[in-house]
């Protein structure tokens, strides 16, 4: 399997070193003084007057050489392991709307930490997604719970590799405290430390803020895994132009690498980002533009000169409803960036540009996620697929339908979708003219029915949890009694009525 | 740019040589005897008591050898003619349906003549597509006109390059007269040939019947542009495999390539495929598949190896609707194909595999065909799109808004789209909550309401041809007075009301 690619060598050369002359002329504003002083005592050079670090391309260098070429984020479960790159990509929920679309009324509200419960319950199940990142803020949250309560619902119901932000070190040490009483001791939690941290690392244009660079430093002092993700706005905070944005980015990013190996060698990192343009005609923040695949795919390039695993923010969207524009948006830059060699993508569940979360679009882009891992699965090519003896065999104007091959590989030759519909235009109206909405919310609802959820945590672990944070949410998956899934009507045309003439050849 | 591709040089190799093997030992069943006399007087072997004919691998090199590595496909009006490959993918209307989604009603519905009229001055100003391939049959065809009133209406309201397919060489004879009666006299028609046909040359597998076969003679001894498909369906009359599906219909192709050429050497032709596989669970044809957009990501591999232009039916969909399926499956395989670098691209209009047509559809997937333009177009490096000076200029904490690049480029810098939504939520909610079917339903619209079409023919020629073929259809592109679009009302949750905190940074 060969990449697309958009840039030969000499301009991923020009760009690297573009890159390093910013960060040695120019530096970046560092609003922490402990980060100051950490890149002056490693080579750096810092001006108190103004708070900048200018940091030496060799230095750069000498640290950009320490990154290891993986990284292994854990489930509680060990079975949902995964260390990449490897060969599919690794695909997450997206993550941290204020809002949901309620499963049950269809209305937009702000979410709870219920609604993460559910969700954690639901992508449990969704096989397409190796990584929950916690899809939505807990507006419920008590008092100095504001991430404890997205943590705990969320790692309470899923097996899988859970991440999300935290605003502070204080609140990271509460998360990592939840940890250990669910593994049951610090030495079990952190023998595998099932949580993962990733935050905004940095702020766009070259400006390191006191708050996340202080987690930056405490994550790698205490081998807490963590990525960044660098999420400037193209024409806003940088450059109005894709060569112009990597430029900045990729120093922001290599200054970021720089601190987390000062602060600890060898600190596994993702080459993370959200390289969205604004639609300058009204300012609009665009995550859903075609553009954000296609920086993907540079962001891709640069991690293999590099060595470290490619990640980024894809397959979001500016539409408020799961329609043909979510679709296309959802599946396009995700398929780019798996063409262009991405190892991990945040890409599940959010539609109107990361503000809201919707069950039922959380398991259309879990179909997605898994088409994205057939296109790179790739084709096997072999002897046995040419199949030269079944096609002289059955020769002209036979029959393919009952050779071995097809009977053996029936189910697996191609990719088996659950939600997308294929059937004859009378039977889907038979059965009710659905939209892929309405069975993909249907499918999110019926994972939610089956409760108790056999991931929750066990009642003990659950027991110390409730005993050491008083006043904790109650973190269950349940649906209220008697519900039913929000009605969302077909358009109109789905209801029409039409007699077929079965099938059409391209004319 | 480097293209995405699956394949290794010796895979490929090893798929040509067993394309070869096939024909010359298996070789096909042609039902044409005009075509096997061709054959045997050009080296191929003819076993006429099973109507067999089998071509030396020498022989299907030397002919392959003549194909012309490029096509030009004409418009009514020559600034529309297109020659490719090119740097960009040339697009087209997916074609031949025999239903229509009436825009008025919202009904589906036997497709006439008067909605060719009509999608000819829309596909005429969709400046996403490049060639009008007429997308529905006409139901109300005069006896002795099945093809004629799809060729006149479209001629009739659009200047690009049209086409389509004639079931007989009888009927391109009576299309080519109308094209001579459009054009004034049959020397000006055949100075720039401003009809091509597309047709499905062969019957997978391995099979040439009588008619196609007739006029794919025809059309290359006459020099008229057309170019044949082949579309086969796996697990039914190829291998279920995706290289196998390769090996049978490469050597379909190069048997129909061998044909066109025995005709007329240096005939121009596409290397061009609808590659579906069956859906085995109920033996569904699944046209949306992303299997199609992996085959043809191996399509452009082989046609990029035999030095012919690349082409394929792409961004189908198996949905009845235009949904968040309908999005993601016409997003996705074009994307795979144009990163795979095909040339030609099939795929505007379509919903329900190939069965109707829906005008909101077209003017979506024509904001899709301009999106895979512009990923195809790529990233313009330079020092400048670097921006070097304006980054170090504009500093930590700075703002690009006002940068002279940024003013300068604020509407070419990136696509802008016109259906896609990316207005805040209250906005959108104020406009009416519209989904994008229902805009681009609109958009469709507001084209026809412009009326009389200037692209319309001039009544001079008009008038020729009515008087050549009495009886024929009308062919006007009106609406009904009165009309208003139909309604396709948002699904549930668009309607819900909620306070936004803006904007979410990924957490």
């Amino acid at each position: 399997m060969q990449y697309f690619s958009y840039l030969d060598e000499s301009a991923l050369d020009r760009i690297h070193e573009a890159s390093l002359e910013i960060l040695e002329d120019v530096g970046l504003l560092v609003r922490n003084k402990k980060a100051r002083d950490r890149f002056a005592e490693h080579g750096a050079a810092v001006d108190e007057t103004n708070e900048r670090v200018r940091i030496p391309a060799d230095v750069v260098m000498r640290y950009l050489a320490l990154v290891p070429p993986t990284i292994t984020l854990r489930g509680r479960d060990p079975k949902f392991d995964v260390t990449f790159p490897r060969k599919l990509p690794v695909v997450a929920t997206a993550s941290s709307a204020p809002d949901i679309v309620d499963p049950v009324t269809g209305l937009t509200r702000r979410a709870t930490s219920q609604d993460i419960a559910r969700l954690g319950h639901v992508v449990n199940e969704l096989d397409g997604f190796d990584v929950f990142s916690i899809s939505v803020l807990a507006d419920d949250a008590p008092e100095g719970h504001f991430n404890l309560s997205r943590f705990y619902p969320a790692l309470k119901n899923c097996l899988k590799p859970v991440r999300t932000s935290v605003v502070s070190v204080d609140e990271a040490r509460q998360i990592l405290k939840l940890g250990e009483l669910i593994a049951g001791s610090p030495e079990a939690f952190w023998e595998r430390p099932f949580i993962n941290f990733g935050y905004c690392s940095i702020v766009t244009p070259l400006t390191m803020d006191f708050d996340s660079t202080e987690n930056l430093m405490f994550f790698a002092e205490n081998g807490v895994t963590a990525y960044g993700t660098v999420a400037p706005i193209g024409g806003i905070n940088t450059p109005l132009s894709l060569p112009g944005m990597m430029v900045m980015v990729n120093a922001e990013w290599l200054a970021t690498m720089c601190l987390a190996q000062m602060s600890r060698e060898r600190t596994e990192l993702i080459y993370n980002f959200l390289p969205v343009f604004a639609d300058l005609r009204d300012g609009a923040y665009a995550p859903g533009a075609i553009e954000v695949g296609m920086m993907n795919s540079i962001v891709c390039q640069m991690a293999r000169r590099y060595n470290v695993p490619a990640g980024g923010y894809l397959g979001l969207t500016n539409s408020k409803v799961s329609d043909a524009q979510a679709g296309y948006e959802k599946g396009m830059s995700p398929l780019l960036g798996a063409l262009s060699g991405v190892d991990f993508i945040v890409m599940g569940g959010l539609l109107d540009a990361l503000m809201s979360l919707d069950f039922g679009q959380l398991a259309i882009d879990n179909e997605i996620a898994k088409m994205v891992k057939v296109v790179r699965a790739g084709v096997e090519f072999s002897e046995e697929a040419l199949a030269i003896d079944d096609i002289k065999r059955i020769g002209p104007a036979g029959i393919f339908a009952d050779a071995p091959m097809t009977l053996e590989n029936m189910t697996t030759a191609t990719f088996m979708p659950e939600l997308a519909d294929r059937k004859l235009r009378e039977t889907w109206e038979e059965q009710g003219a659905s939209t892929i909405h309405q069975r993909a919310l249907n499918k999110s609802m019926a994972i939610l029915t089956r409760q108790p959820n056999p991931a929750a945590l066990t009642p003990e672990a659950d027991a110390r949890i409730k005993a050491h944070f008083p006043g904790i949410v109650a973190g269950d998956s349940s649906l209220p009694d008697g519900w039913v899934p929000a009605e969302t009507g077909p358009t109109a045309p789905v209801r029409a009525r039409r007699q077929s003439r079965r099938r059409n050849a391209p004319g």
